[in-house]
């Protein structure tokens, strides 16, 4: 094999690493594979040519517009995966786990272009929650909105997984509007290299909207300010380090962090030996411990058991762990590969080493691969039977494949050794008792970003404990970094600012390419329904005639539909109810009157109401009153080639011009 | 007078100032009036305190009933504080002055208050977003949920709103379920002890809540961790020292600065001398320069005006600031009072000695007062002509009664300038003009936390550029420090930690105290419309009999409500819409047979039915097809002696058993 140069790619052009860059060697046999930094780059000019070229150019743009982009993106590099397969192997990971990590990367494009269609607004700004009334007349509101931010995010990887870890930060990161400057870990930069060029190669983002940095970032921090945003994956100890520069401390860029943390799973107390719960758990554990070789931030490392159970599972765990055949990772057969370097193992082997001090070794030979070439290493399990003195087990990670059984006394015992990781990305419950889960949830939930039940419900549906999912949150507070990664358009936010926006309802509306109560309504053209999609003004209104409702319809409405609530049909039970005056109308019934108000009957460019929300009824409406209707054009959400959805701002009013009700109605209008 | 000892409140106890205390001199004649700092306070042991005693005891109770005695709180509060004006005078504030901190602060409660029991559950956990289909069959499911952090608040607060600054920061802090210790500035501690005094007097909230440290915070920081807060504001040097401490680069607390910064307020192009938008302006700038004497950190420091109109708003803003009486705050005539110390205003004077450096003071005279006891000053007014090359004019804050015009030429520069205080927690704009707004918004809304637009049509409505409203974000980017306050609830979660849950249905619902699509359903028993609101279980179930839509029923339902939209009426129109195979049942007519299936006639505990949420018809039903209904009581929320609000789902199936509508009841149901 030829040693690969690894590029980075500045400003529209790949720069070649220079002759001090890094040789990147194999984990599999220790030969030369590859150097990465070096190159010629001006990191200042990067920073203003990703928050100029590329800013602007995804600020151009709608949430909708590159949420497509992001589908195009996932789907070009869907089907070009396999060249990528190839390489990973080179990092030392399985056929699994290089699925993982590609598969698992481009699927996140697909669910953030999802999620932003479905969740984010076809428009330049995004709303956050509701309208706040400021005002006593409703001429002054409140609206907070998210915009984004003027900089670039700047994303520092870590090198377990070079795809997906590139690809997860991206998604949310493009969706927002930011560009992006990639900087993956030098030592399986070759891969993120390969899949940052298939997307350069696709030229679906614009020119600046992604740079790659192979090898060091040089002064790049120094040249971040309160519009920037950095996002980083590694040990816990240089976050620290980072964190305290003045890019964040000063100037205001954001810091994000993502650590390594001693991540824990516990059997209830509900299972034993024979119930499922047992079982599920011993193999998610095995399962932790390989996939990867155990580099993943969010895998096992301490396994929190009933004192009574503690033997038995660790036999069955040690039973597993037998059966992983540890080996060459291009080899269907291997169920573990190598780690990703020699240097990594010298560093997984000296942790153990202090796990050793406070823990015995019950699986697993930490000589075995000693004189190999390449950087495979045994499964350890450890066991400590004094997890409440000990101290390293809770505080060393051994970033590999290795995790230590300890015994617990009661539910009390477990939730406080499950928080001595002092924060983490995940932890894991299996118990099919709904009472303790929610007395975990209780005492534990605030020390971890993500807490993953699992039992004979769940069986085989469940993703597992170490897999984050973009709909989820991934990060976790103190040892785990105190960030936050995913979790849908959570994580759009981190790369926006809200600002909170107060102002007449009219500008509001402006702002946020939407009707707000209160606004101008627009009479002149035809009936709204008769309007096809694009011609559709915001703000566009029907106000209907007035209609009585008699006695007659409120028993006839009864009769026909079954309902004799006795609110409708008694005049003194409904006179001793709080809330009515005596017998009142249904409210279906003025739902339905309203859209027979409202309704234009013919065929026209309204295809179908699909729904309606928010719903309430303001005040109850007697025998006699009469309502009439008030129907507005509010937003518009362009959906495909055929329709688009309209969501209407609808307000009952009676005789005397008071709100009866009020509600949204969804239409789907043909273009 | 005689001087006062500024206590603090620790562990229960009142601390009283040791030897070594500052000493605290009257801003209206120099007098002593108090000392304050160097008690004897073990800050390791006050952390503990909070965290334990005042943690364990928040956390027991759930949002509402946290809710209910930060209503007692300010009801407590409001009733005494005419007392706590009297001291406000010796900060050198006017009535006017006092009413912002005292009321505003009060007012802050109130809302709180409102906004915990109306948008957040009667409950120990907050859902955040809602259910996350994880997996095909619905089986495995995710959840969001914010629980307390199991920390201690710490809330570092400024000189200049000292009743305001400490109710603003606590409010959302013990909604949470979060312990505090406040710290405030020691010029003006003697007012916020005064306040904090009748809150321990109160005993509303549990021991151990709320702690006051009156002078340094000593090692405090050292014994902060992962679970801990700290709310910061002042000004921008300190809080970038504070930020870098190791209990927030390693140990993983919170820290959120709200900084002073260098607020702007544009007048837009559209304005003429003569419009609305031109006197509200002049009259906004005058408020902001002499309310509090301009010791304010949203108050406007610069005043970013069209070219054209440069020399007319100065000589406006001129005229006004002629009428401002500055003088002794106790004297209701007095429209400024002083400044905070002696101190503030040397350093505001040296200030605008830089400021002179690139403006002409046009207005106000910088020896006045010079030879007073008191901590008097003028007005100032400067112009600067040339805003593109100065820079003192965007970055030197004198935090007083000083502010710079400076001429614009087009709104792209307006918004140029408005952006290079690099980061401010609000601008304001005067614009009759929507696009112009939104021009701003796509240009500014990145810099600022916060927009207030005003024009004829807010008018008098309009809360003021400098308020800071619980219900709006208070913070911003940048040069404001990048943290955020108040927000309604948004604020509450600062102190929150939030988590991903993963599970199956039921146990999600156990956790979350509701009932989650997929769950058990419970049977047995009466009807659940005979439940009364205690009894009633989430969960509970009533699936009805089945009932068949005929042809006669549509048409039935048309005549009678007026609707004959041609998907009910035309076979053949029918089905050449996309979305159905021929003639369909309305919508309104499948909810209103579903309540006939559902409800229970007589009088009993449901009161009425107030409301419906996310209703979605998901698939079309024909003449001949059935339908039944599931109702599940899905959440409860009590409101009153009398009712509580009950949440159910509901869902609505065909004879094929496929789910043809579904939506949320809202139900009011009596105890």
């Amino acid at each position: 094999m030829t040693a690969r140069l690894v590029s980075s790619y500045c400003e529209g052009e790949w720069v070649a690493p220079g002759a001090a860059g890094s040789e990147i060697f194999s984990p599999l046999d220790g030969a030369l594979i590859g150097s990465c930094g070096d190159g010629d780059i001006n990191f200042e000019e990067i920073a203003h040519f990703a928050r100029t070229h590329g800013g602007n150019a995804l600020r151009a743009m709608t949430f909708h517009q590159r949420a497509h982009r992001l589908k195009a993106l996932a789907t070009y590099l869907n089907e070009r995966r396999e060249q990528l397969y190839e390489l990973s192997f080179l990092t030392g990971a399985t056929w699994r786990d290089a699925m993982i990590d590609i598969d698992g990367g481009i699927s996140t494009l697909f669910v953030y272009s999802s999620k932003g269609r479905r969740e984010m607004p076809d428009s330049k700004i995004y709303r956050d929650g509701g309208i706040e009334q400021l005002s006593q007349s409703g001429n002054f509101l409140g609206q907070h909105i998210c915009t984004p931010r003027l900089g670039v995010g700047v994303h520092i990887n870590a090198f377990n997984f070079p795809a997906w870890g590139m690809l997860e930060k991206m998604a949310p990161t493009l969706l927002a509007g930011v560009p992006a400057i990639v900087k993956p870990a030098t030592q399986t930069s070759f891969l993120t290299q390969a899949c940052f060029a298939m997307m350069i190669e696709s030229k679906i983002f614009p020119p600046g909207s992604i740079q790659l940095i192979a090898g060091g970032i040089g002064d790049l921090f120094d040249h971040l300010g309160a519009q920037d945003i950095v996002s980083f994956t590694g040990s816990a100890q240089t976050a620290g380090k980072l964190k305290g520069h003045e890019a964040f401390t000063v100037e205001g860029a954001r810091f994000m962090a993502e650590q390594d943390s001693l991540n824990a799973t516990v059997l209830g107390t509900d299972c034993t030996v024979e119930s499922e719960e047992f079982t599920m758990a011993v193999r998610e554990v095995v399962r932790e411990m390989t996939t990867k070789a155990g580099q993943k931030c969010t895998a096992i490392r301490r396994i929190i058991v009933p004192s009574n159970l503690t033997k038995e599972f660790s036999k069955a765990v040690t039973g597993e762990l037998t059966s992983i055949s540890v080996g060459d990772p291009r080899n269907k057969e291997t169920r573990m590969g190598a780690l990703v370097s020699h240097r990594q193992k010298t560093d997984v082997l000296a942790k153990a080493q202090m796990l050793a001090e406070e823990a015995e070794l019950v699986f697993g030979d930490r000589e075995q691969f000693s004189s190999h070439e390449g950087a495979y290493m045994s499964p350890l399990l450890f066991h400590c039977s004094d997890p409440d003195s000990a101290t390293n087990i809770h505080s060393v990670e051994a970033f590999g494949p290795v995790a230590t059984i300890m015994p617990y006394r009661d539910t009390a015992h477990a939730i406080e050794l499950v928080n001595r990781g002092g924060g983490s990305l995940v932890a894991s419950i299996f118990t099919n008792d709904n009472k303790l889960a929610r007395e975990f949830v209780e005492g534990a939930a605030a020390w971890h970003g993500r807490l993953y039940f699992a039992n004979r419900h769940t069986g085989k549906e469940g993703t597992g404990h170490g897999s984050p999912l973009p709909h989820m949150v991934h990060g976790g507070p103190g040892r785990a970094g105190g960030g936050e990664e995913l979790g849908g358009i959570r994580g759009v936010m981190h790369y926006m600012q809200r600002t909170a926006i107060q102002g007449n309802p009219d500008l509001l509306g402006a702002i946020t390419d939407s009707w707000v109560r209160g606004s101008q309504e627009i009479h002149q053209g035809p009936h709204p329904f008769r309007m096809h999609f694009g011609e559709l003004e915001i703000g566009k209104t029907f106000r209907s005639k007035s209609r009585q409702i008699t006695l007659e319809d409120i028993e006839h409405f009864a009769e026909f539909t079954g309902d004799n609530f006795y609110a409708h049909m008694d005049e003194e039970a409904a006179s001793a109810n709080p809330f009515f005056p005596g017998r009142v109308a249904h409210g279906y019934l003025l739902l339905s009157f309203a859209a027979g108000l409202f309704v234009d009957p013919d065929p026209g460019p309204v295809l179908a109401n699909y729904g309606l929300d928010n719903l309430r009824f303001l005040k109850p409406v007697s025998p006699g009153d009469s309502i009439y209707v008030r129907l507005s054009a509010k937003e518009k959400t362009n959906r495909n080639e055929e329709y688009g959805e309209v969501l209407w701002d609808v307000e009952l009013f009676n005789q005397d011009d008071e709100p009866v009700a009020s509600y949204n109605l969804l239409t789907m209008n043909a273009h």
